[in-house]
């Protein structure tokens, strides 16, 4: 229980995925780029949609989490997506994360099905604690309509915090709709419940808002700038801090998110295996990370300490 | 190579899968529902949307699939959904698939990210054609955009059938869309790429198109009338039997369509663990049991040679 008795917050990244030259996940990769999140105060929301985690099979997540936990990273820093369309494939690996300690696991709702109702995703939820039945669960519900299409009503978040408070621990909200962040922040937050914005372009208002900090993207790439952010949130130059955080972010938002974090990492890092994506993404044309890099480098953009991290 | 020679063709049904009160699924009971499906004419689409196979994991459809031919049902009449998410998931249960047998494999795209490319799509399934490397295989592409959210576009069948002849079989069109279908039937089939309606709504289109079936959520529950039509569409009365096919699926289509057809099992076998279903989706209140039941007698539905076959 030890391990788990401190509660996630601040800046975490959903990390991305390196795969080999044959689309196989690569563990080692992995690795070092979460030691390198690590090293600059970012926890490791592996398995997030910016992680293809749904272009991964339940058995590729085990193994790779358990990679992880064995290479030294620390599960009590990690925030592991467990939410699948399949109630078994939820069940099974969120009982691993908690095996291995980790500080909490980020759940999507079961979203093939479309216009399914409050009850159905109750009845999700409550099925895999009840299956897991560990009181060390920490559940952070993820709301992400533009892309999963199945919304986390409010509704539903206080049927589930009343019902299992403790182990419903909070959100992350990546509606992009600062009105729905801030009516959680303000109903839930209170109770314990945990708010993360779904990027950093809303963490100034989230932390002033008495929430725990975001989860993002591009924490993949710029990991200290936002951490410092979190860090830092009651200086008198936040608002600074916020402004240029959004500017960096905008460069990237000009591209595919996903590959476009990807042909950063690996310009930084010299090392093209990172630009590997599995279908259906595609990795950035020759001519678009021509024009990244132009963009990232206008922009002061570095990756300290990247280089060496990434070596093999 | 013998197996698999016969096209499929004529009347599919996405068969619904049982779950036990723990939600497992039942292999017994799916094998018996599939022997009183083929009993009447009507093939297997195993593993489509209405049989809740994004609720189930790939081991659990490795494992049914396995038990289904093991209790001598014919796997040249299947057609299980073999597209997932992950493209690892998509290759495993293809490959076993093949080995098996099946007829053909019905494929989702990958669903969970959105607005993706018609070069994602194709890398996605020339990936999956390449690992399978069987020419045995025969892939039924699945265009269910109302559900997936992730269109199959004329311009990425016409990419596929030109570098996968023979392998790209067909499709299940469930857009709902007639002027789509008939856009496939004109562009596709007379290449030997086989049109299935979504539903046996436009069956007797598309058999006048020149199409191949129809894989139909309401052939669960009403297989002898669908198969019927298939096979006297030439007749003078077919304008007839579909007419009162559609009747009989609008009773199912004022209800949640997959609860709908399990309660129809369950009280026409007087075998209530057919309600059970898998989270998101919920069974029907009792109330609408009572108006479906009234609805259906009122239409004079019968499913003869259910209740022995579902004998336990």
């Amino acid at each position: 229980m030890t391990a788990n008795s401190a509660r996630l917050t601040g800046v975490l990244s959903p990390v991305v995925t390196p795969f080999d030259s044959d689309l196989r996940p690569d563990a080692g990769r992995l690795a070092r780029h979460c030691e390198w999140l690590i090293s600059n105060d970012v926890g490791l929301a592996v398995f997030g949609t910016n992680s293809e985690a749904n272009s991964l099979s339940t058995k590729e997540k085990m193994s790779l989490l358990e990679h992880l936990v064995e290479a030294g990273l620390p599960s009590q820093r990690m925030m592991p997506g467990t939410g699948c369309c399949a109630l078994s494939d939820s069940i099974e690996l969120t009982k691993r994360a908690v095996q291995l300690g980790c500080g909490g696991v980020l759940m999507l709702p079961p979203f093939y099905y479309k216009g399914v109702s409050d009850e159905g995703l109750y009845r999700n939820y409550a099925a895999i604690i009840d299956a897991v039945g560990d009181s060390r669960l920490r559940i952070y519900l993820y709301h992400i309509p533009p892309v999963a299409q199945v919304p986390i009503s409010l509704a539903l978040i206080e049927r589930l915090l009343k019902d299992f408070p403790g182990t419903i621990a909070g959100v992350k909200d990546s509606s992009g709709d600062w009105a729905n962040t801030n009516a959680m922040l303000k109903q839930f937050q209170p109770e314990g419940f945990d708010v993360f914005a779904g990027s950093e372009s809303f963490l100034l208002a989230t932390l002033r808002g008495g929430g725990a900090g975001c989860i993002s993207a591009t924490a993949n790439v710029n990991p200290a700038a936002i951490a410092r952010l979190a860090d830092t949130w009651n200086n008198s130059d936040a608002d600074d801090q916020q402004t240029a955080l959004i500017k960096t972010r905008e460069v990237f938002q000009d591209y595919v998110m996903i590959p476009a974090l990807k042909a950063a990492i690996a310009q930084y890092s010299g090392d093209d295996t990172w630009n590997h994506l599995r279908p259906p993404l595609v990795e950035l044309t020759p001519e678009q990370r021509k024009t990244l890099a132009a963009a990232l480098k206008a922009n002061g953009f570095d990756m300290p300490g990247l280089h060496a991290a990434a070596e093999v």
